[in-house]
């Protein structure tokens, strides 16, 4: 196991904003550093600074180089004195009119700062207090996970994605599950899911947990499936309750339980192209067919929401019968769970429990609205949480691409938090870099529907990026990207360094540098520097 | 040079359709065959036949066995007996009510047979002819270019998408450029667009056009330009019309001019954050600076119109200033553009000539719906052919995803032809890989669109695939998938050949198999049969 990780971006600082009402809390974020823009102004050279942009970081303690990672000892545990001594769930203390650490540290993450530059926001720690009393915004934070940095998951927020890690019983080992993890939170993935299902699914989510500063999600039928030896019938409420406590005791901060599956419509996936692509779907509507009796997931619903009660655990109610190919979207099948969910979602909340609702998968680009509209309409304004949706199903190989057409529309439409989709959905599981691909697809939706949302200050890195583009001030440019990594590599493949001219156009064909000759004051980078 | 060309598909055949009114016509399609589907009935194993699935193939003569190809002769020349002797544009005679033989010949290829499956199509060679004859859809086909198959761009036909190709004077030659001409064609490419702006600018052009199965476009002031010596100021209208001469000579099938460009508006781009990017657009803005005269483009826009008129050329009207960032979308400059294309695609109709509209470029989502509305409402139901739009500016090496987004919902909207942007948009030219991803990731986001639009049968690909995919019939899911060969490749990274289990799931966990043991006729193919 390496024990010390590092993460680190070019020509960027952390930087930590300090609470108000809590003035101990410290909330990091990314500051990135630009160069000046250097122009003509009646022939003389002149130097104007550009401002650094501050970016939402999810990279944790790992880029502070004032702290020594170890991925034997675990991360920081931030967040252990707040919950020391207190006094029930986070949604409970809100409903009370507290507004807890973990919601000023949300409402500061939120905004970055933007006031400072004039921007003014909806979000304050009292506003995030009422959203989360309403049940409208989410703060995954087991008190067993005390190393995750909080944050908010609501459609009046940053629209957030999810990184979906995890062995299976055939593939890789836990050293390189805790690595995917961290990766994803160095390209920005906001919380993680560990789906194991193979050997050492235990000890592999405590190598996670422990080493995670995001929020980890888990589906823990996988571990009750595994412990019954694959066999759906032989699995009683009992050994799922067993494995919830399980995990619920290691810090898992949310956990998918597909209790909105009812005996009475599991038929209803009879007639469908693709039947059930959920796995934890198609186990429990297993058990309740081979039974005859209704899903133990939903009798035992109450008493699954005391022990999320405890740990202040959240749930994501997941969608076992979300559909698997474009043929199968918005059937009965699909709006009978969906129902069923807005019904549990009521009782969550009323024992305290922070909850969220799990939807699409395929679904056409003109039924993805009816989607939305019906999650609203029948669940009460909790966050939705969607896979994708896959807009077409005959692009295997680029799944990621066709996700997030789905990913940004719904997003933009109010979706909360968008599970992301790699290149290999479909096809094999995740590889390293299939893991970079899919976070920076993903967070390229999400921040595309942040600005059509009007998300606070969204548009502020666009607006630098693009500045530096026009500039020519390649290295600006490249360092406020999704993926500096990539950007420059790009580049750097066809522009030789100490090269006259770019290969994009030549000598000759700059529409930037001819435009610039349009304006008084012309910028005084070159359109031929090559880096 | 590379003299013999093959193009190959998996379990695929080229088949042909023949015309009713023109029966020497013969339309080419690729025919995917599937396996059968293996069923357990009443514990016997019963094979249920998969019908073949026809494809839309825009790979000419190339993926056809029965013809050999030779890259110095350049391919057959299907349409010149169809235009030897023909009075008229192909727009002309549609007015004049005749049915040409290249309308009959798009209402096949549009339908590809649908209707023998039961699926009803408003696409008839008569609605062809109206929609030609109305403007509201285009058929680019130079005369001098008789080795393209016609297609058709409009909003009630599929979406349309274009590669750009093309060196500049510090990359490619020519082989290369007909390489990823036809490559482009490969994947899936409707048109390609030939942007070289270095040197030997004819000879490229020469060798792509007698290569291109598919209509070929340029922007005829890149060679203009370089005849001045990228000096914009020298430019003259008899430079500029010599040089589009000779490129309707050589058989371009679609010209983008900025002919939108109006003095009195260039200032419009001088608040933007970036300026102009269109390298047209810049030039002749410079031009119209330099010179404070109005652009020849649009004084002799007549003119341009009756050389297009000779040779059936089409004209796309192109967006010289459209936004180069999400800061500059939707702004004066822009629409006022716009309003200007509008007043002359009326006069290019009035002359015979076909043409459509170009647009968008980086746009946020929100600000999507304008532009199109605002095309539909200027352009007289002109086709709208876009770049993009990219929705955020922070994803170089990634902005053919975030391209993709935004063209996905603009071609909804009705967009009818876009144009593809790759990885290495903003970073360098792209290369054989990224045309290939580039074109991949188009077809994705336009069949996504024609779903939702309802193209007649455009779903009818995604459902065999999806059953296909159910039932584990891995080698029918790659076929009649967009790229087989990438399929095949993730599929087998991870999963072992010989193998007993795919990776993704292992020995138990697999949501379709257990999904299937619920149906009472089990499907016979295995989960775990590994290609």
């Amino acid at each position: 196991m390496v024990k010390k990780i590092e993460i680190s971006y070019p020509s960027s600082q952390k930087i930590y904003l300090k609470g108000r009402l809590y003035p101990d809390l410290r909330v990091g974020m990314r500051q990135v550093t630009l160069t000046p823009t250097v122009k003509i102004v009646n022939g003389k050279e002149v130097k104007e600074e550009n401002e650094p942009v501050l970016i939402y970081d999810t990279s944790g303690p790992y880029s502070d180089p004032d702290i020594v990672t170890d991925a034997e000892k675990g991360l920081p545990k931030m967040r252990l004195a707040w919950t020391e001594g207190r006094k029930g769930t986070i949604m409970e203390l809100a409903k009370q009119g507290i507004i807890t650490e973990e919601m000023e540290y949300v409402a500061i993450r939120e905004n970055m700062d933007c006031e400072a530059k004039g921007i003014k926001s909806h979000i304050t720690p009292e506003f995030v207090r009422r959203q989360v009393a309403a049940g409208r915004a989410v703060i995954p934070a087991n008190i067993n996970h005390p190393e995750a940095e909080p944050m908010i998951i609501g459609t009046d927020f940053a629209v957030k994605i999810n990184a979906n890690i995890g062995n299976s019983a055939l593939s890789s080992g836990i050293e390189e599950e805790v690595e995917k993890a961290v990766w994803s939170c160095k390209w920005g993935g906001d919380t993680i899911m560990d789906l194991s299902t193979g050997n050492d699914i235990h000890k592999t989510r405590e190598w996670i947990l422990r080493n995670s500063p995001v929020p980890v999600g888990t589906v823990p039928m996988y571990e009750a499936f595994e412990k019954v030896n694959g066999k759906a019938e032989s699995l009683t409420w009992e050994v799922f309750r067993d494995t919830l406590i399980e995990q619920c005791e290691q810090g898992v901060d949310y956990f998918t339980i597909h209790c909105g599956i009812r005996l009475h419509n599991v038929h209803l996936a009879a007639g469908r192209l693709t039947g059930m692509v959920s796995r934890g779907g198609s186990i429990i509507s297993k058990w309740c067919q081979v039974h005859g009796e209704e899903s133990f997931l939903y009798t035992h619903f109450d008493d699954i929401c005391d022990i999320c009660h405890k740990y202040d655990a959240a749930l994501s109610l997941g969608d076992g019968l979300r559909p698997g190919s474009i043929h199968d979207a918005n059937d009965a099948a699909q709006f009978a769970e969906l129902d069923t969910m807005g019904e549990l979602v009521q009782r969550a909340w009323a024992k305290g429990v922070q909850a969220f609702i799990e939807g699409p998968g395929h679904v056409p680009m003109h039924k993805i609205r009816e989607n939305m509209d019906r999650q609203i309409e029948k669940c009460h304004g909790a966050p939705f949480y969607t896979l994708g949706p896959l807009v077409t199903d005959i692009a295997p190989g680029y799944d990621h691409i066709t996700s997030a057409i789905g990913a940004s529309m719904i997003s933009r439409m109010g979706t909360a938090m968008i599970c992301y989709v790699t290149p290999k959905e479909h096809l094999a599981l995740p590889d390293r870099d299939d893991v970079r691909t899919g976070v920076v697809t993903y967070k390229l939706a999400a921040h595309a529907a942040d600005i059509a949302k009007g998300h606070p200050g969204a548009a502020l890195r666009d607006n630098a990026l693009s500045k530096a583009r026009y500039e020519f001030r390649w290295k600006d440019q490249f360092n406020l990207s999704l993926d500096p990594e990539r950007a420059l590599e790009y580049y750097k493949i066809s522009n030789e360094v100490g090269g006259k001219y770019c290969t994009m156009c030549g000598p000759h064909f700059c529409a930037m540098r001819i435009s610039q000759t349009l304006e008084k004051e012309t910028n005084g980078q070159s359109t031929c520097e090559i880096l």
